[in-house]
């Protein structure tokens, strides 16, 4: 039996969908959701979100690595940013990791009444599908957005997503297909649609374009972080 | 100078939008504002968009013409539907009609910080195009959407008007570009991709088939409804 996906656009409409018995994919693409990824591939023993700015700095206190990102840019007094390419070095490895960003986690947090939660990027999207293919679920994506409105890149991502789980999941809803279609429509060159996307705009002063190319990159880590209690573990 | 345009996907978003100054155009295709746009075609005198049954009701009683649709039917008690096909006739001419509907006139009525607020669908498009350029204004397209989902049809509207004003106007953020590349993934056979959306399947049991096909007929009335107090009136 086919099973369905849907595509929930922002954090502020998560409450109309019905999570349980269903997996979450969440997706904050720039770049929450690239980073966690790619943290736990370089062996970070695991991450936990936060959606506060204090709840982070309890744990910064506590002598934990700590990343956080509010407008794009990192909080003064934490050590860690939110670019992927912070996280590929010798010293993250084997330690837990504390995350707090203006939209990924808090999209984590909402999405807890699931069955399971997962974090998904273009980095490790094949990994995801056939986490969840191997699961047999229905799925809704959980696009992160900015600040509670729908963007470029998480939007297609979604798309992408529900692309590779054709053969399995049938589109729920409307979004779905629009995430799709709209995917389809740029897929040959993604790089310079998300080049042009309001996020890389707001980055850009922030001197991001590498991170930006490494984000759209597909399927370079297999490596499925779940949410296991309210930490995110490897899942290979 | 260019102006912007922008997309709201659904009412629960419309608060994370600055509407002040700018005109907000409100999208509700099937069928709430292609219903008004006929309506006002075929003579209406103006129209009364309610949120409420009870105030509805209150009007009905004082012997308006009133139409009231919930879940896509038509509600008991209420005299006319939500059909544009109930909406071309002589009984309705130089009356003003009262409607209230599940989506399209909440969308209305979250939208009246704006500057002006006008009612668009496919066929009216054109018109809303050219009142637009005429007025030389930043714009939001507001998509009534499904009980807080983004649909495809709106969306799909709002991407045909980003088309159209793409010489007058910038895209303000990633939206406005989502909802153009969708319009222009499906626009060829819009009434294929329409007659597939979850909207049309929950009609189709209504055999409303009719009216999907009326509703994504392109530019058919060349009047522009537009909220003076609370009524609308047309514009030509």
């Amino acid at each position: 039996m086919k099973r369905n996906i849907d595509v929930c656009l922002s954090p502020e409409l998560i409450h109309l969908y019905d999570l349980e018995g269903k997996i979450v994919v969440v997706v904050d693409i720039l770049r929450a959701t690239s980073v966690m990824v790619t943290a736990m591939a370089h062996g970070a023993k695991e991450i936990i979100p936060v959606a506060t700015l204090d709840e982070a700095k309890s744990y910064l206190d506590q002598g934990y690595l700590c990343a956080a990102e509010r407008g794009g840019a990192q909080v003064e007094g934490f050590p860690l940013d939110n670019s992927p390419f912070s996280y590929m070095n010798e010293e993250i490895k084997g330690q837990p990791i504390v995350i707090t960003t203006t939209n990924g986690t808090l999209a984590i947090t909402k999405s807890t009444s699931a069955d399971q939660v997962l974090v998904g990027a273009f980095i490790n999207i094949q990994a995801v599908a056939d986490y969840i293919v191997r699961q047999g679920k229905d799925v809704i994506v959980h696009c992160a957005g900015w600040k509670g409105k729908t963007n470029m890149e998480d939007t297609l991502f979604a798309g992408a997503l529900v692309e590779l789980l054709c053969e399995s999941h049938d589109l729920a809803c409307d979004t779905a297909h629009l995430s799709l279609k709209y995917y389809q429509s740029v897929k040959d060159n993604l790089f310079e649609a998300v080049k042009n996307s309001a996020h890389a705009k707001r980055l850009n002063k922030l001197d991001v374009i590498k991170d930006i190319e490494f984000c759209v990159g597909q399927s370079i880590y297999d490596l499925v972080p779940v949410l296991e209690g309210d930490k995110l573990v490897a899942v290979k």
